[in-house]
């Protein structure tokens, strides 16, 4: 079933295809007399664009922001505000093998499955093209949350790791990878490079970082603050693994290696340690809010691998088009948006439920 | 937010404290004329009971169903399924400590933070004992797809993993750690014992497999089978990772290494590899269906935790009661109920988008 | 589609049948911290139960409240209130004949159209039994607006009205219409009676009325208040029309009747009129809500109706059973019920959006 | 709380204010594979077009409905189908005396108590402006139900109704009110004319009838087919009431009268009266859906009445702009919009649950 919004009350609903003529999103149940102009969004739509270096796909959007609605003067009114995103560079002619066999990895095959029926150009509804909407909705949920810091990075590249000790978040925007490691930095920009050389791809491990979030958010069960968040990620294109805090490491560790002990502090507990990634029970502890999601390997690769025609016959397939070598980089804004998009959303529910904090 | 509903048209909503006097599950939407009775739910709760070896809590639930609504001389009626369970073996007095002072890990602070209020006893809404709930609504989401098969087991507990070379299904029922691998079941009783004796815990990775769901189940985007799946597992109790297919191992792969290869094959392509876990694009492919998932180390622990008093003071905790040494263990039927749960939602879904396969 | 939940963030969820063992319903997004007992809710399920007049059904039901969940130490803790009531006085014999045959106006036919399988006594899941539940909830709802004054009463029976200029709401309570105005009561006795001894059944009007709601709840579209009444209304058994303010009155008014004029009053503006009923654009005025309901002669009657068998053979059915002569007699907490499900969700969504007030 | 999104799993988002650039919608849920161009919605949308007599607004509104996305080689493809229609005629200046006083009936008000804030310039989001979205929409919503037809019209203008012995569909489209009786359309022209003459504005009655509807769509209670196609008809701007059958008529019928006999027919029972209006117990019975939606006269009028300005001083207020001297005569085309909507998602939702008919 086709489920394109997300959220409970400030939700949003993407919509638009690769190479249609615009794609978009329409936020809902965004708080009235919020400062909001294109200004204000713009920003982070082109730390996600394509085309800003060698190591991103080669399509060139200016994907500038229009706002058709929800703003009045220069604030939010409360009502749905709709942005939209045209789509200046497609080239859907490199699809015309695409619209034949199969790529593997893509969702060619299980979506001409399901619908009986595709938008094969650039892979239609299923292109990353579609976190361009998703980071614009971020950027307006942001400004719901103005005591909340939010950021991610790129930690890990085809298994080769930043060093911990040489995190430097302010190195972050100094190079094409969104790495808080200069060494990793200039080790990947060759890894990359030569990826992209042999038609091949990499994966990638992009962590977020939240903080200010207070104690409260969330929820014991379904709507857990942890749970909410592995959805958001997991919707993202290419994504196929979510840890909270400690993630998979924290099922080696002891009962008493993976607890956070409490001292007293001025603003509730001061925590010792965040193995739990600053939400306990669903629900966030008040210490920094911290995640990792793994990107596979792009789909999208020259290397011939063997595959079915829609009418069944054997064939191989080599995918043309422009395309990332490591669609994680691009990861990191939409890492970010749906960071944002969530605890927007948990803010809104906290409030409903337990009053202004 | 409490939101204690799960599903978009199967649905099951939970309610239910440790210590209050009952549990329960209202399950909706599910298809009429299925033939239901206890009979077919009392096998999966039995599974998951406490009490049944010196590796789980030794509180002693008989966990016995009762049918309240929704089902007709012996057949569903398309109305709610009203499902309960009492709660029989409450110890509340053991409770009094954490009344006082907050148990890291546990939900206990943050709990405390949002609602200002709290059912110490046991968890209350946050212990594990609400999983039965969804273990007995589960069992009636399996009815609705029959021609799928869900099985789980323990990989790894305390970092000691599975030799796959000795993976035999057959054996995941002959140990108390649901573990497919006689060797490695053989140690853990060791491990989880000495765990166990010294008051501490153990984390550990319950993997999931549903075999004989079609190609065509999910969606591209903000209903991917993957995110419904990632939020279903993340919901439960002491899960902090989830991974589809291969995971945060996919993230360290070249893209030729993570295609699945297709070959033509008699019902669709057939697959020579499964990397992605039976869903590309977020649409299942019509491969097993494949998961794992992270639990840490049960909080609850007989070594002193620092930690703070509700007033705010300093001390520490050491939590008595009864607990599972290693919580992953129960999680098993859990995992398992979870994934009935998402795929009959996902099998109606589809069903009213692209109508009956 | 079975959809048995009710509400955006106030949500209840109600399950059970006619003559099952018990009825129920789990109240979802309470707020933490409100006194509640079952002694807050049993007064509202007494004024809607059964057998008390001979007005009314014979079926005698104690309809004892108890609170399973959600509430600790006399108090909401924010999570799900399981409701239940136990059935007690079910006489499933005198439904034989229903089996058989459907019952004219009665969901029967329809039920077994869309079900293919019906649970037939007392109408299962759509005898207004099930109402029952919702007064419990609804009872809950109450607590959440704790400055809302709701009240509802009888206007009409059987075509006679009451005379506005002789309304005295505290005569709702002297008589077993619920009606405002004692000449009408006294006529409505014998009209009642009559109806009853002719094996016949007679509609009714109720009118409900909220105050104390500040202007400010509803939205202006999907969401409006107007909006969520009227599916609120509607969803109650035997409820086939819903007026907000003048309703279809207004559409037979100028503009300039039918405006509600302001002057500067001391909160707000001061109304010269309520012809919208305190909505206007979907959302409160601050002056008192008011609605109108109608409800259909109740479709259980002694006089012989042509009716198919489920076999399709022409047949005639007597619905003997025990029934209400007039069922929009206890709709009256009914709506109210509903009034205060549909303000307490409407005050967490504003408080969501638009903050406290 | 704003709530822009209507439906369950036809699901449809509207956004855009009357004087900002566009305004849309975005359908999701859609099946795939349908035949959608923009030549399908377009002639919905011009049946609705203002400024087509001088009994409608003077704006003059192209109203070219453009699709941005779910739409490939002519046919949907289960995405979300974006649709965009751009406003051309707004005159801003028109509302400079809105800005400061609150149009009594109107939105202003509640929506500044609500909202601290609005958009003046033509009712912005509650404008009727916005039903052009739903116009849209729904002529999507009629290709999921090709077997379904779909017709409205208006019986009633300022408490001048048709007479239905007069009655006849085929004259709907040959006067500018949609009306099937041409005596009355004939009394209405001199009646709206004046009106507007005198400044003044009319209430009306839309009925809307829907055949072709199998037994079966809708569920028992919360998800009624009556309490749905309630909410959907309330939410239209200036309905203030709605009746199922015949709604209020019937709580003035005996038993007996109100009960629809059922002799055998062909496809299940052939139905001796439609008092239910087509629906009983919550399910669609097969007979024609007929409802009926009470309109109030347009709250802009060129009469001063009383009104108290954004500061709180007495004011008088005399709206100018350009208005529907009787806004139900364009809410036909809304009122069936919102039926084929409410149908489209009841059809998807009966095959979810119970499979294909």
């Amino acid at each position: 079933m086709s489920f394109n919004t997300f959220g409970r009350v400030f939700r949003f609903t993407t919509w638009g295809e690769s190479h249609g003529p615009a794609i978009g999103a329409v936020v809902d149940g965004c708080p009235p007399g919020l400062l909001l102009s294109e200004a204000d969004i713009q920003p982070f739509l082109d730390k996600r664009k394509p085309g800003t270096s060698k190591f991103t796909t080669q399509r060139r959007e200016p994907d500038d922001i229009r706002i058709l609605s929800g703003v009045f003067e220069g604030r939010t009114t409360g009502t749905p505000i709709s942005l939209m995103i045209e789509n200046t560079d497609q080239r859907s002619k490199d699809y015309s093998e695409v619209a034949k066999a199969y790529r593997p990895g893509h969702a060619d095959y299980p979506y001409d499955a399901k619908y009986g029926f595709r938008d094969y150009r650039g892979g239609g509804r299923s292109s990353a093209r579609e976190t361009a909407s998703r980071v614009a909705a971020g950027a307006v949920a942001r400004l719901v949350i103005p005591d909340v810091d939010i950021f991610a990075y790129v930690s890990e590249i085809g298994g080769d790791a930043i060093d911990p000790a040489r995190f430097d978040a302010a190195e972050i925007g100094n190079n094409p990878f969104f790495c808080p490691d200069p060494e990793a930095a200039k080790r990947w920009e060759k890894l990359v490079d030569e990826a992209r050389k042999d038609g091949s791809s990499l994966g990638a491990v992009v962590e977020c970082i939240a903080s200010g979030v207070p104690a409260g958010w969330g929820a014991p069960l379904y709507a857990k603050l942890d749970s909410e968040l592995a959805a958001a990620m997991m919707s993202i294109n290419a994504v196929k693994g979510v840890e909270i805090g400690d993630g998979f490491a924290a099922a080696r560790l002891r009962g008493e290696q993976n607890a956070d002990p409490m001292l007293p502090g001025e603003d509730g507990p001061h925590f010792l340690a965040n193995h739990a990634g600053g939400i306990a029970g669903g629900i966030s502890t008040g210490q920094p809010i911290r995640l990792r999601v793994a990107f596979k390997p792009t789909s999208s690769i020259l290397i011939p691998v063997e595959t079915v025609t829609r009418e069944g016959a054997a064939s191989n397939i080599v995918t043309k088009g422009r395309h990332d070598p490591c669609v994680g980089i691009r990861g990191v804004p939409v890492v970010e948006a749906m960071m944002a998009l969530v605890l927007a959303d948990q803010k809104l529910l906290d409030r409903a439920q337990c009053g202004e904090r």
